[in-house]
């Protein structure tokens, strides 16, 4: 219910193009409510993609995420993400930063957090800093589609660097932090640490340790640990390196942002890139069919269209897994093909 | 790779009825692991489905839920969800209690640490306690679909209580919580506490608020904060009333159990308990059916057989809503329908 009329998205794309933070707030705001708005953003952004190199910043709540990425906003303004210091080194040499809070459900760290770290630490004042928190309750296809809208409009109008904090907790929010070009996964010293990172479904997305608050006891035993895992895990060609931080002096987050530029570089080397950011985007692509023929579900069920398969589903003559087949095969998809592979 | 002959489904489900629980623990595997197997378990249990009573038990990391859990076992071993003591108020009067400790993801709370309070407090030697944690991680449908499934078993063998006990961080963990007959949402004393978890979707799903910890400071504060906002939310005919309890001590944790034995009370008069369930199960039949369909478009996708539409996309000739339509026509389904509808 706006109280005055909304500029169409075109508008506001060619405003938040020339800086205008308003103009890129309402677009973010549109692809974050979902709905044909939200389709009609995404559409835009896909078209003119820019290209934001984006950095996934994830670990438990209190592992010191805000500040680090608090960190690394510095850092991205100072030498941007391909590590070459501007003629003078100046602060801002390396263009503007965003970075998106991801955090709906959880009550710990997202934008409210970062949002005062800023404030403290003066990012406010920089223009070219734009810090937004993500809400996405509602959003068709959840956080899976809604961060990758979002990041894509800020590629869209200009950021060459996109920072997306998520805390490391449920499958989604995982997901989330693992669809970046380079995933960072924070975790801190302290017995067992490493193995909860594990068994959170993180250690297999990172392509960066960093262990921070490192100057708390038990930094050594918990870079053992990680060390230890990555012996056990099948890699790639890229092993992930572990970063020592202390977000809080800032002690180490250089050697990390260059850890970062360097996985960059990699990947840019070995071509890489291209065909991982290719595979996210058919990951993203399944999602968004996915929400689309739930939609189409949901409004077979509120039409009371399929009265066949629920009121036996109901009755308890029919599970519900026959049941779903029963109605994909009312809905023209040949159910038996592929159901059989198991996963 | 069994090094032994596994048992069918079917004489898996005859030993656990007979109360054999490795034969319990096998039956839940199987229906964790997703796949045929999967399915088998999940359509034999739907068929002689028991009728167990479930409470979700969810609130932040380190709210206090696992000690809470531990206590409202002894109490379910007691008084059962009918509240009736047994003649002699002797502890089992109940009947037996299961457990599901939901946390696939999160390294905080879940499976280990409840097991190890439980262990402390004596349930172990109670062969009548029946605890599992879930690990779901690979279940066609994740947790929503994973869990429901695991509850049925329990319910289909016999255990006339189950608890689930899940970290509300995160959007499918917070999805599944709901999915009880009574869910019960655990926040501290402290400032804010019930506003992050109205922002973490939890106010919604809550028909009991706990105060766990209610000696620390703020409790006060916190009764008032969510009776505001109850006052600021449409109820039903069920007001979510607020306990306090400290789950150390075992204060309070009558009064609370005693608001479960109502909450079900309440909703058997009304006849919104068969009703409730009815939706859950819909809503649960909705996610088996998404499930399908992108198993099904994997499969698609693997075959190469969607190249018409995947190639575009990738050239960035397609934006990926466009791209989803087309092959959702090609599937067979008029993406039209509904589609428009937003939300």
């Amino acid at each position: 219910m706006p109280a005055f009329p909304v500029p169409d998205p075109e508008s506001l794309f060619e405003a938040a193009r020339q800086g205008d933070r308003a103009a890129l707030a309402r677009l973010l705001s549109l692809a974050e409510r979902g709905g044909p708005p939200s389709r009609a953003v995404a559409a835009l952004a896909y078209t003119a993609p820019g290209d934001a190199y984006t950095v996934g910043i994830t670990g438990a709540p209190g592992a010191g995420k805000s500040t680090l990425t608090d960190r690394l906003i510095t850092l991205g303004r100072r030498t941007g993400v391909t590590g070459a210091d501007g003629a003078d080194g100046a602060d801002g040499a390396g263009g503007p930063v965003a970075v998106l809070a991801v955090d709906p459900s959880s009550p710990y760290s997202g934008g409210a957090i970062l949002g005062d770290r800023v404030r403290m630490s003066g990012h406010t004042t920089d223009s070219d800093v734009y810090i937004r928190s993500m809400a996405t309750r509602g959003h068709l296809g959840g956080l899976s589609v809604a961060v990758p809208d979002a990041v894509r409009v800020l590629s869209a109008v200009g950021f060459p660097v996109v920072l997306v904090e998520t805390v490391g907790v449920g499958q989604q929010e995982v997901e989330v932090a693992a669809a970046t070009d380079t995933t960072v996964v924070v975790v801190n010293p302290g017995w067992g640490d490493a193995i909860q990172a594990n068994k959170a479904g993180l250690l297999e997305i990172a392509d960066l340790f960093v262990i921070n608050k490192a100057d708390r006891p038990g930094a050594r035993e918990t870079r053992r640990d990680l060390e230890l895992m990555l012996e056990l895990t099948e890699l790639g060609e890229w092993r992930p390196p572990i970063v020592e931080t202390v977000a809080s002096t800032g002690d180490g987050v250089e050697s990390l942002w260059a850890a970062i530029v360097e996985h960059r570089a990699h990947q840019l080397d070995r071509g890489t890139l291209v065909e991982h950011r290719r595979r996210r985007l058919e990951r993203e692509f399944g999602e968004i069919l996915v929400a689309r023929v739930r939609q189409r579900i949901e409004s077979l069920q509120r039409d009371g269209r399929h009265v066949d398969v629920v009121g036996p589903l109901l009755e308890g003559r029919l599970d519900p897994y026959e049941a779903a087949d029963r109605l994909l095969a009312a809905l023209g998809m040949e159910p038996g093909d592929g159901a059989g592979a198991g996963s």
